[in-house]
């Protein structure tokens, strides 16, 4: 049988249980030039939850197709040269136990490194902080780099990043716990509990010579603040906008926009990190130096089993997870 | 005698005759390193106001001081050295007969063009379109620019150089003598009156590719429609946000930053011309040599007398002006 969850509906506010439908279909055949593909690990990411609002970088779901959701798994039959039986592979073919796919829609990893790492770290989550801090945030050593979501799977490499190239780092994460894991575990050198109240004093405070590169990965009130508190010439690196992802009504934008961008000669800029994905082996190539030399700890956050893919999701926007979320299905 | 206009009072909302009040004292005897100057022509600017409201590239205006403003005048006496009688300055000090400043406050003129040119086509305004579109927007032939506020000092030169660069020009402004102007007299290829409601469908319309490059001088509803009409790595110029300086409340933020500036890999910049000043002399001469081409139209909208310069700054808030205003005071 080949499990799926569903985007059963579009969500009103926050995603629930409601949006999901479990459902066991047979397992596809692979065509010619396909792969059937079973899959290890699921991808749980702040992305899910905005390809439910609209077109992004990529078309919107729709109702009743199977949740999308980038994975890592293992070739079961392989009908497509240049896979074979056993290559381990990734794609985007979503929350489901099989897929058969074209050879075009699979990208084969060949690693040593424990296939943990191949879902975040050495892929999308790493390569996203890696490219967006270092290509679009420009920072220099000394400067202070402030990050959002700093425990979350991508900010907390880019805190590690940021102080492998000499920065000074300061992180916003919901909780006093997450606060000081950031400082006392990842070595940022300031965290703020953005649930505590006042983050822009708070920020002021844990940034007294202003900011150079802010990475938002959540938009909102830390964005304001950061416009706020940039320095001249700040780099302010669009890679998320989670805060307004799961509600019902977005907040409106920042006043500072485009006010304090003309005064202060700020620079805003997105990314996708497909973009970069011609210098990905380099990229990651570094990436797992700096992990297997102990410079850049890679959290993993692994539900386990299929069945636990909408909680962990759901989880996500209520800030429950610690470094890359993912969900271990075989 | 001096007569000078001082900026008298904050404006709560609008600007007024108020915010302004006339004086009349002794000219100034200059210092040894000094020089007296006599003002020709005072620039009036979108710009004077935003220093009215706070710190920006430069310190807030103070009530009681003599209102600030760039201008151009000549040296009547000099105790400075590299400055002699009859040179022709400029800088910002502001609205007043006489001025006594040290040299490194004025900024020496040696050009064969008609003074009028030096207060803005060939000065700060020239420089903020050639700059602002060329480096920060860095349009290719065949781009769609768009730039707001396309009739004023900045505007219609942005749209003009755009055309020089290959572009396809769209322009903004209020009403429709504006926009017949902007297509018939300076060669833009499409206007949309900002005044006649639906800004976002009128320029969806006007700009059928979408927009790669928005020179954005008013912040407000037509940047909301810019951001949305971006094409993937549109660039937003951020050179003023004239819509929010003469209101009581500003409005809120653009909704659309940071979620669309992730999704379509956007990037908004910041500058101020002065950032570029190491080349002025090579922009000015081209900016000098497509004026004298006809290539290039430089309009001026020019008040007679130190004492209409309060209305000739309220009006620009009106938006009665055409090309670069300026008052010529001797």
């Amino acid at each position: 049988m080949n499990r799926q969850w569903l985007y059963a509906k579009q969500p009103q506010g926050k995603i629930g249980k409601d949006t999901f439908e479990w459902r066991e279909v047979a397992i596809p055949e692979p065509q010619p030039g396909e792969a059937l593909v079973r899959t290890r690990l699921l991808s749980l990411d702040p992305a899910n939850r905005a390809w439910m609002m609209g077109k992004t970088y990529r078309d919107a779901l729709q109702p009743g197709q199977v949740m999308s959701g980038f994975a890592l798994g293992e070739v079961v039959e392989s009908r497509a040269p240049g896979l074979a039986k056993g290559d381990l592979v990734e794609g985007d073919w979503g929350w489901q136990d099989y897929a058969a796919l074209p050879a075009r829609q699979l990208t084969r990893r060949i690693t040593e490194a424990p296939i943990e790492l191949l879902i975040g770290p050495l892929s999308v989550t790493g390569l996203t902080a890696y490219f967006g801090l270092l290509e679009v945030g420009q920072p220099k050593p000394g400067d202070t780099v402030l990050v959002s979501a700093a425990a979350g799977a991508v900010g907390s490499m880019v805190g590690q990043i940021a102080k492998i190239a000499g920065c000074r780092v300061v992180g916003t994460a919901g909780g006093q716990d997450k606060c000081d894991w950031l400082v006392k575990q990842l070595g940022f050198d300031a965290a703020v509990d953005y649930k505590a109240g006042n983050v822009f004093r708070a920020l002021r405070a844990a940034c007294p010579d202003g900011i150079d590169v802010y990475f938002d990965n959540t938009g909102g009130p830390v964005l304001d603040a950061a416009l706020a508190l940039a320095n001249l010439r700040g780099r302010v690196v669009c890679c998320g906008n989670v805060s307004q992802y799961d509600v019902e009504r977005p907040a409106p934008g920042p006043m500072s926009v485009p006010g304090l961008v003309v005064v202060k000669r700020l620079r805003l800029e997105g990314f996708i990190v497909m973009d970069f994905y011609d210098r990905r082996a380099e990229a990651e190539a570094r990436l797992a130096r700096w992990i297997a030399e102990g410079r850049l700890k890679a959290e993993l956050d692994i539900f386990d089993g299929l069945e636990t893919a909408p909680d962990a999701l759901i989880g996500l926007f209520e800030g429950n997870n610690r470094g890359k979320r993912a969900v271990r299905v075989s």
